[in-house]
C-alpha cells in the first residue's frame, strides 16, 4: 500500500460481507464481487457534486474484469478503493482494489469495469455528465 | 451462428431469467450474468465422464472477463455457450456466450472466465482432474 | 396429489434451482423460496386477460408465511402450486406448495402470501383490478 | 420504542441495505428481509458463550413469517431487534423487529422465524446445544 499520493482512491466504500454472499463452498461467490463494487461505485456516485444521470443519460455497465485474488470469509469488512483509470467521451474505466478492511494488505480482487453513459430512448452514447468528469477527473 | 463444427461449444445450458435477477433499472444485474455463466459451468463438469473434483483438488475462480453487449429484459429463455479457450496444467479459460434461446443471434454477452484447481488444504494449485482434461481437450 | 379437481392449483409454475440459490450449508437458502414464489406469481399475473397493474394500482406484499418442509439440494426442477385461498376489495392471500416436479409428492414448502394493490402516489390501498379479481376467483 | 426494560431485544444488529436488494419496483425485494433476519440471527449465535452448533446439531429454519409495513429504500442503514419468543426443547422461535437506524420508530417489519436443532445424519430433531437455550432464555 506504499503508493504515491496521486494515486489516492477517488473513492473508498466499507462494506459488510453478509453470509449469504457465500456459496456452497463456504466462500464468498464470485457474483458477490461484482455486487460490492456497483454498491461502492453508486456511494461514489451519489456523493458526488451534481447530478451523474438523467433520462436522457443512464450509466450502463459495458465491461468488467475481475481479479481473484484471495478467498473471503464470511464475516469480513471490506473496503473498495476506486481509482479512475480512463475518462473518454462517454465512458470511464474505474479500476478497483477490494481489500479487508482490518488488513489493507490483504488484497482480495482488482480490476475494472467500464461504465458508458447512454440515452436510453436512442440506445445510443452520450457525453458523460459533467459532474462525472470533473468528480473522475483529478 | 455460421461456426464452423470444429468450434461448436463444449456445453450449452439453457437458463431462464428470473425477475428477481433485474435490478432497479429493470435490466438483469450484471452480477447475475456471472451466476448464469457459474450454473452453466456446473452443469458442464456435473455431466462430464468422472470426477472433476475431490478434497485434494477443487476449482476456484481466478478471473472473469465479460462484455455486457444487449440489455436482458425479463421473461426470457438464455443459453449459456462454453467453449474451453486454454488448458493449462492446473487451469482451463472457459469463453462464453449469452444469447437469446428464442434469437440466438441476440448475444447478451460474451467473454471468459479463468478456473484453477487448487488442493483447499495446501493452498497449492494442482494437476487439472484428467476427466475434466478429457472433456474440454477436443 | 389426489385433490378434487374444485382445488386444482390456479398456476403451478416450473422452476429450476440455480446453485448460487444453495448457502454455506448446501441447502436452498431461506430466501430463495420467497423469489421461487415471487417467479410462480408474476408468470400467473403475466397472462391472465387483462392488465393486473397500472400507474395507480401496484401490488405490494404485505405479509409472508412460509414452512420449510425439506431442503431443497441442487439440481433440482420444482413446480410452484398457487392457490387463492382468500380475495379480499384490496388484497388477494395466494397460498403456495412447492414440490419436486420430478416427485409431487415431496412437499418442500407450503405457506401463503397476502398481496395488496395500493396507489403508489397516495399509499392507499385501492380494489383489485377487475382482472386479477376475475382470475383468481374460480 | 416505549418497551419496558425487560422486553429488551436479545440482539441488536445494524446492517445497511445495498443497492442490489432493491428490485425493479425500486425497493428492497421481499426476500432481502428474510437475509437482514439471517445476517442478524448469525451475528448473535457467533457471538454467544458456547458452541451453537456441532456435527450431530444444527439448526434449520422451519418456518418464517413476516409483515411487511414499510417499503424500504436504498440508501439506508437498519437496525434488526431480535427477540426470543418461544424456547422448545428443540426450537426456538425468534421474533424480529427491522427499524430503520436514523428512525427506529420507523417499523418495516416485524415477524418471528421458528428454528429448530437437528441431526443433520439422522434428520431428527435434537436438544437445544445449552449454550444457545442460555442465550435466548433470560
Amino acid at each position: 500500500m506504499s503508493q504515491p499520493t496521486d494515486d489516492a482512491p477517488l473513492f473508498v466504500a466499507e462494506l459488510a460481507v453478509r453470509w449469504r454472499d457465500l456459496d456452497a463452498f463456504n466462500h464468498v461467490n464470485n457474483s458477490s464481487y461484482l455486487t460490492y463494487l456497483e454498491e461502492a461505485r453508486l456511494q461514489w456516485l451519489g456523493q458526488i457534486r451534481g447530478p451523474w444521470f438523467d433520462d436522457a443519460a443512464m450509466p450502463v455497465l459495458a465491461a468488467s474484469e475481475l481479479n481473484y485474488r484471495l478467498p473471503i470469509a464470511w464475516p469480513a469488512t471490506l473496503q473498495v478503493e476506486l481509482r479512475c483509470e480512463r475518462l473518454g467521451n462517454s465512458s470511464l474505466t474505474l479500476a478497483h482494489r477490494i481489500v479487508d478492511a482490518a488488513d489493507p494488505a490483504r488484497l482480495y480482487s482488482d480490476g475494472r469495469v467500464v461504465l458508458v453513459w447512454m440515452n436510453p430512448l436512442t440506445g445510443r452514447a452520450v457525453a458523460l455528465p459533467a459532474a462525472v468528469r470533473s468528480a473522475a477527473d483529478r
